[in-house]
Parts: C-alpha cells; sequence; structure tokens
C-alpha cells in the first residue's frame, strides 16, 4: 500500500509521501515515491504516485526519456518541458499512465493483478499559478480548491480526519508541511503498509524550486519528536473534552 | 453506510452506533443500530449492526421470536436466555445471521446487492467477566482483548487513529464513551453516510444493567460541545508540534 499526498497553501506546496512498498504481506521493500522534475528554469514538477510499481516506474521512465529526446530535437509531442500549461502536464501524465496500463494490463489482467496507478501532480509554470493535480488511472484529472486544499492518494481514510479538521489556505508552508507528517504518522499507525522514511517537499510560490527537500527515516529525531509531541497534544485534547451531566452532579469537572 | 464501535475496558463495556441508514445516495434515512437485550436478570446483551438492514432486522426479530418461545417453553435450540456462556450468544446469533443471508441472499445476488451483516456483541452473563465479540457475516466470531480493547464495523478507517492512540483497558466508562464519541464525530466529518443521532450504551461489570443509555440529536449541546473542544484541543496540539531546523534557525519556536 501507499500514501501521498498533497496540500495547496497560499504560500505554496506541499508533496508528502510514505515509501514502503509490498507485494503481498510476505514481501515488503522501500520505494522513493515522491519525484521531481525541473526540465527547464520556467518550471517545477512533483509527482506523487500510488499503485503497481511496475506501471509507476514505467510511467517515470517515459516521461525522462521523453525529455531526453525533446532535448535532442526528436518529440513533435508534448513533454513536461513543452507544455504550456499545468494542466496540460496533467493531461501529458494520464496519457503516459494510460498507455503503459495499455501495454501491461491485459496480462496481469489474467492474473487477478491490476496496472492501475493514480499519480498527484504538484508545480507551476512561470507566469502562472502552482497547482496541485488528482491524475485517475484513466487518464482524467482534477485540481485542489481553496475549499478542499489537499489531495490524497492510496490508504486515504486513515489520515483524512486531521486534514478535514485543520487544513486550511492560510496555513504556512511549515505548518502544511507539520500537517503532512502528522496525517502520514495517523495513517502508518493504523495500516503496516504504510511507513517511513516520509518524504516532503516544500514549494514556495513562484519559487520555481524547492525551498527543502526531507527524507525521514524511521529513526529521524523530528519524526519522533512530532509524535510524542501529537500524542500528548491529543491526549490533553481528550482530557479537556466535556464531562456527561451526570459526572458533574458526582463533582466532575465541567 | 454504518459505524458502530465497542471498547471493553475494566470498568465494564461501552457500545456505540451511528443512525444514518442510505439505500443509494438518495435515500438517507435514520435508524437505531443499537439494541438491548436483557432476557433474564442474570444477563445483559447489546448488538449493533451493519450492512443490509432487512437483514439485520429480520436477525432481531428472529431473535425476539426465539425468546418469545422460550418463554413459551416452545425452543428446544439455544436462545440468548439459555445460553451458558456469552460465546454461545455470539455463536447463535452467528448462525442467526447466516440463516437470515441464506434464505435472501441468492435473489439479492442476482442484482449485484449484498444480503452480509456484521454484529458486535457486548454483554455479560452473571458469574463469568464481560465480553465483546464481533460476529462476521459468516457467523464466526471473535473476541476483544486488553491488548486491542475496541471492535468496529462499519466504516471503520476514519475513527480508528484515535482509537489506536488513546483507547486504553484502564480508561474509566465515561472516557471510553468520550472516545467512542469522537471517534463517531470524526467519521461523520469524512464520511457524509455516517452521521447523527449518535447512540452510547455504558455498561458498568458485574451491573447486569446499563449505567446510561444516551441518544445524542444532532442538535444535543454535549455534541456540539465536545466537537468543539476536540476542534480547539486539536488545533493545539498541532500548535504545539516541534519545528523545523531552518525554521529555528529563523527564530521560531522550539
Amino acid at each position: 500500500m501507499t500514501y501521498c499526498l498533497g496540500v495547496a497553501v497560499d504560500a505554496g506546496l506541499v508533496l508528502a509521501s510514505d515509501s514502503r512498498t509490498n507485494a503481498g504481506i510476505d514481501y515488503v521493500t522501500s520505494y522513493s515515491k515522491l519525484h521531481l522534475f525541473t526540465p527547464a528554469p520556467d518550471r517545477l514538477f512533483v509527482v506523487l504516485s500510488a499503485g503497481n510499481l511496475a506501471t509507476t516506474q514505467e510511467i517515470l521512465n517515459r516521461v525522462r526519456r521523453d525529455l531526453a529526446r525533446a532535448e535532442q530535437g526528436l518529440m513533435q509531442a508534448a513533454t513536461l518541458v513543452s507544455v504550456d500549461y499545468l494542466f496540460e502536464a496533467a493531461d501529458y501524465l494520464g496519457r503516459v499512465s494510460l498507455a503503459v496500463q495499455d501495454q501491461h494490463g491485459p496480462a496481469l489482467a489474467q492474473h487477478g493483478i491490476s496496472a492501475q496507478a493514480t499519480l498527484i501532480l504538484g508545480g507551476q509554470i512561470a507566469g502562472q499559478p502552482p497547482g496541485l493535480f488528482m491524475i485517475y488511472p484513466q487518464g482524467n484529472y482534477f485540481a485542489a480548491s481553496p475549499e478542499t486544499p489537499y489531495l490524497q492518494i492510496g490508504e486515504n481514510k486513515y489520515g483524512k480526519p486531521v486534514l478535514d479538521r485543520l487544513a486550511r489556505s492560510e496555513m504556512s508552508l511549515e505548518d502544511a508541511a507539520r500537517l503532512c507528517l502528522v496525517s502520514l504518522d495517523a495513517t502508518a499507525r493504523s495500516n503496516v503498509t504504510v511507513g517511513p522514511p516520509f518524504e516532503l517537499a516544500l514549494y514556495p510560490r513562484d519559487a520555481l524550486a524547492l525551498s527543502h527537500r526531507l527524507k525521514l527515516e524511521p529513526e529521524a529525531p523530528l519524526l519522533a519528536a512530532a509524535s510524542q509531541s501529537w500524542n500528548v497534544g491529543l491526549q490533553r485534547a481528550f482530557d479537556g473534552l466535556p464531562r456527561f451531566d451526570w459526572e458533574m452532579a458526582q463533582g466532575g469537572l465541567a
């Protein structure tokens, strides 16, 4: 399983992912799911991937090959370096993803295995606002909005309640990154197929470069400190909940 | 959808449920999913139900009919009044559930509809400890343990992280009930097919009667106060999370 998420705030974008991959419960490995593309100084793309590992690797390989061919002047079709809008980059990734799935899907289906992959694309092209897109296995896509500033792929349920309560367009990039860590930590606690290293990319609006990129290993002090701090804070929030009326009648705290 | 949960603590049991039922997204209604049986002074059972509404209603109707027949001396087979152990009550409910599903399952399957129902049974028979059982649609069952003192049925993922962090066998019945409310509230926020009224039953060990039974309507002051208090506490926990090292270099708070 996998859990990746992106948060689009006024200050920019945060992209985050776990790194656990499993083929069955007895083959668990670690792969990065956060992929950075800076094919020209006027653009930056971060791609998060969930689903079939072979599919996602082949998507990334084809994207890199297309960029190499474009550099040699051999590409007529769209690539990450030639698109004019972020939605065109999402459209391009969706078409590459579909082509890979079309090639390998039928053979996999014979064994009951899905070739599907779902992607999140975050980034910016100079002169346009930054954006955050969800790209479905079918190749279609949509963007996050100020009303729902986050997107999730993979095991999305455990980490959603904190996003629903705390995600705001007005929060700082660092707060959005902390929120991603809390959401990742909640998911990793509840599902053993999601786990660290956790990767984080912070993109300040209009910078056209990441301000910070972190890979937090399981033993990273920040991870332990954040988890411990969150536990204590949650216990305190719990202890502060209102009492039932019969507890107050018995002299309990209000 | 549905979300029900039970927590078994040293002090007794708490059973909790939402009340939203939906047949498609355009037919949403409200049904109680928390059912109390006290067929004799030496025993108490609470049954929580998730799944096909017709199946769960017929299970409950058959259980009540069996009890009426037992009172008339017409039942040889096990009923809730004749079983000697709580696991036998779980076994009995599993068999009734299977019989109902066997009757209606084939006709439903022709329309791609599931007849399945999943139950949680909490209760006590005098002279034995209280217990909390999960009863699968297939009729088999298992009990909660001190290591994992809670059981969930229905939409279980959104409300699991708080249980994983806070559920303890040593917590009071009232704290366990508050934890159930938080878990229900998190689920209802993230999934519109789960919603109030929320029902709560508190069973103190060896009492053979509920100490409290609550039905919290959407506008219940306790529900609004708890949700508001939890939001504030969560925001405070979030604000207390450790800073990234570059924030500290910039004079941020540690």
